[in-house]
């Protein structure tokens, strides 16, 4: 039987953090056909709100230090200022959001990450998703909206990268429904000369990543981005697409598709 | 036919500040049988968050004055910190919890108050629930777990009191379920003597109410709670439980049940 479409769409900080290109993107999203799940991250207005409360970030590699007091902002403001603003936007929409972090419905369990050289604190490695109680939403007629916050299932709330819910949502659901995962950030996709934000690389498959890797084409940054989609289509995901919002609008076709 | 069984529960801030006293009451709550829904406001924390953060707490008569930076850290404290984390103790404990606001699945829609002698802000009046989207959620095993923010369905999101949202939501689902309210608060019910913490008025129905009110016997305070709870009886509810929440343990009936 042929499965049913479900897009998965990641927005980051970038949309988050401007009234305007979150407006924007909602309304795209809100006209977007089909089932869909909105992930969002939040992380420069939890960095806002912490130094407001006197607490300072602490970032290892791009990564944040997550001790008890800056889960509690995380919490706040992924789970409580971010979510519920993007849900009651969406409703207004006429979209029937509902905003989750992974311990509701125990939809996303993760595992404190263990102290190596650095502690990351109250950071979560994803374990499983209860695809099943997803889908109950979903069949229902109610579009997902989660940030990134996981829980442990012994009542502890964990800080997760947002871009992993996506692809750990992906692969999850990809049992029931044909997946596609978009990923939104501010380029217009994956470039061939970074001095050229126009140079978008529209398809990339296994043996044309392999190539562009070989080549030093690909930025550092880039790699684990592209080896996290490889993983999620080995895994059962359909496609990727990486760009920025107007990858959303129709007569647009210049970002980056990746499939296997 | 006859309607199956649901509780709503309301909980107040004296539960939710005492890590003990929540975990005591969220272990209860987890081994009520049937279909139940949880209430709750969380008032002393948004104080303290907000105090951090340099914003002075208005009331006017217990009410919060909720300016734009007042209903921020609500929605961070309400729906982010304490939400989020009863959502994950109670899947610790087996209960398959989803924490919403009245944004999600666009259950508790609400009017601004109108500006009159006093501008509250961003608070709401309840204007409407859509019980069949609530009831999607229980029938599909989900233990809902609301806290005091309703939505305008314009994007806006509205501080409103919890004791009218667990009102609210008993009336709306009475015409599923054979609906009983529990507000749980700091006495063991409805005193007869204010002094002596054990005369507990064990049943009040609308004649014994009224011999009360003629009598003087009814605290000033306790009236319009009274009345709220009349008034959920009167359209629809089953009954009204008020109490601390000893009156979850099987051996206590020393608490306050109202009929009509």
């Amino acid at each position: 039987m042929l499965k049913e479409k479900l897009s998965i769409i990641k927005i980051g900080g970038n949309i988050i953090e401007d009234e305007t290109s979150l407006a924007a993107f909602l309304k795209l999203f809100s006209n977007l056909e089909g089932n869909k799940i909105l992930v969002h991250g939040g992380g420069k207005r939890a960095t806002s709100v912490a130094s407001k409360l006197g607490i300072t970030s602490k970032m290892i590699d791009g990564r944040r230090i997550t001790d008890a007091e800056t889960l509690e902002v995380i919490t706040m403001v992924y789970g409580g200022l971010v979510n519920k603003n993007i849900v009651a936007k969406l409703q207004a929409l006429q979209v029937d959001a509902i905003g989750l972090t992974g311990a509701d419905i125990n939809s996303i369990k993760s595992d404190k990450r263990p102290i190596k050289e650095i502690d990351f604190g109250y950071v979560g490695d994803v374990k499983e998703i209860t695809s099943h109680s997803i889908d109950k939403l979903i069949k229902a007629d109610f579009t997902p909206v989660f940030c990134a916050i996981t829980h442990d299932g012994n009542g502890q709330l964990l800080n997760t990268n947002a871009d992993t819910i996506a692809s750990t949502i992906g692969v999850g659901m990809s049992k029931i429904y044909d997946t596609s995962i978009y990923y939104c950030f501010e380029l217009n996709g994956v470039l061939q000369d970074f001095s050229d934000k126009e140079s978008v690389i529209k398809n990339i498959d296994t043996e044309t990543y392999q190539n562009l890797l070989k080549n030093g084409m690909i930025s550092d940054g880039m790699i684990p981005k592209l080896d996290n989609c490889f993983d999620a289509l080995q895994n059962g995901v359909q496609k990727v697409h990486i760009g920025n919002t107007a990858m959303f609008t129709k007569e647009n076709n210049n970002f980056t598709t990746i499939t296997l």
